[in-house]
């Protein structure tokens, strides 16, 4: 398989995650989201995803996905061996409330392209950009720290002991948070997660400073 | 089973169409997001729902669902009579992908927290802030005709004949679009399955003007 991905991107990492995490072979295929006017917005890359977006997944078969979530569904779907969802409906849902927490309430409002939209539309300051990220990323993973304080079935991951798709969401976002001098120290749930999955090889492998793209 | 849920909230929409297409019966409990400084920010729904955003379920054995995604993953695994998603994991991802460029690469941008934001922090005007909404919508559903005009199995709906979990993301935002005067003229695929879709007494019944709680 082929991951169109970025080594900062963290929709991408995600998938990067997920990929190491099932033990799948894949191919980095590296859109650089800055270089050349960003190449996710090229003509090629946009016949693969109209969206200009990254990740996107070819098959061994060619079929592309889009959608780090639905691919993430995708693999687990295909590749039942290590699942990253639990087997119990109500579980699940827990898993994919946490797991959106991040890719619906947190990340989509602080992505690259609405970051420019604020700088150069809205002529928005660096200071007050900085912190419309932090406000967002502080009140979303405040939320999750409160859902997990709640979540019965916390493990040493998000769900349980062995990691998943809120995982898989919820590292990348730690990720940036730190980046943006976030202040995690009222999250000890969250760090805690992040300190046993960034022990992971699956989880290391997937960092951006790991990444064969990375700068 | 109890929906909470707001008639104009797009997230709750999409639930309450579910539901309907499931013929589920389930009662509203109204949670105003304006009325009261926000109903949401309430202590007791944020014991409900830690992220104070609406919809969030309360199923027959009391248990709390939240996320309009997770909840709608939910219902599909738990009442299969009607399914929302195929059978086949190729086309899941491709119904899921829908879904997700609508609840997470519009949506969150455009949400009620978000505008607010950007007019009470970022100290913008009507014009500009408008001009933001349009801006993400129109990227976004401009996205998706090109997802459909581009999937082999669009049919009726979004995937076939048969309405489905993308159909419950893309007719509220639809609902949005020509809240906000989003010109859909480019978009005949879209336009094509919101009528189909709009003349369907489940998606008729969850639509914002028939809610008990309209204005």
């Amino acid at each position: 398989m082929k991951l169109y991905t970025y080594f900062r991107s963290s929709a991408a990492y995600r998938v990067r995650i997920a990929l190491n995490l099932k033990g799948l072979s894949w191919d980095a295929m590296p859109v650089h989201l800055v270089r050349d006017g960003g190449q996710q917005n090229h003509a090629d890359y946009k016949r693969l995803n109209p969206a200009g977006l990254v990740p996107c997944l070819e098959t061994d078969d060619g079929h592309i996905l889009t959608q780090s979530l639905a691919i993430i569904e995708y693999l687990d779907e295909t590749c039942r061996a290590v699942p990253l969802l639990p087997a119990d409906a109500l579980q699940r849902a827990q898993v994919r409330a946490l797991a959106y927490a991040v890719a619906c309430d947190i990340h989509p409002i602080n992505n690259l392209r609405v970051l420019r939209y604020l700088g150069d539309v809205l002529d928005i300051d660096a200071a007050p950009k900085a912190a419309w990220y932090r406000h967002w990323v502080e009140l979303g993973l405040g939320t999750i720290e409160k859902m997990l304080n709640a979540h019965p079935d916390k493990g040493r991951f998000c769900h349980g002991d062995t990691p998943g798709m809120a995982d898989c969401c919820l590292i990348p976002q730690v990720y940036n948070a730190r980046r943006f001098n976030v202040n995690l120290d009222a999250m000890p749930i969250i760090r805690g997660i992040a300190e046993t999955c960034e022990s992971m090889p699956a989880f290391r492998a997937a960092a951006p400073e790991n990444c064969p793209d990375a700068e």
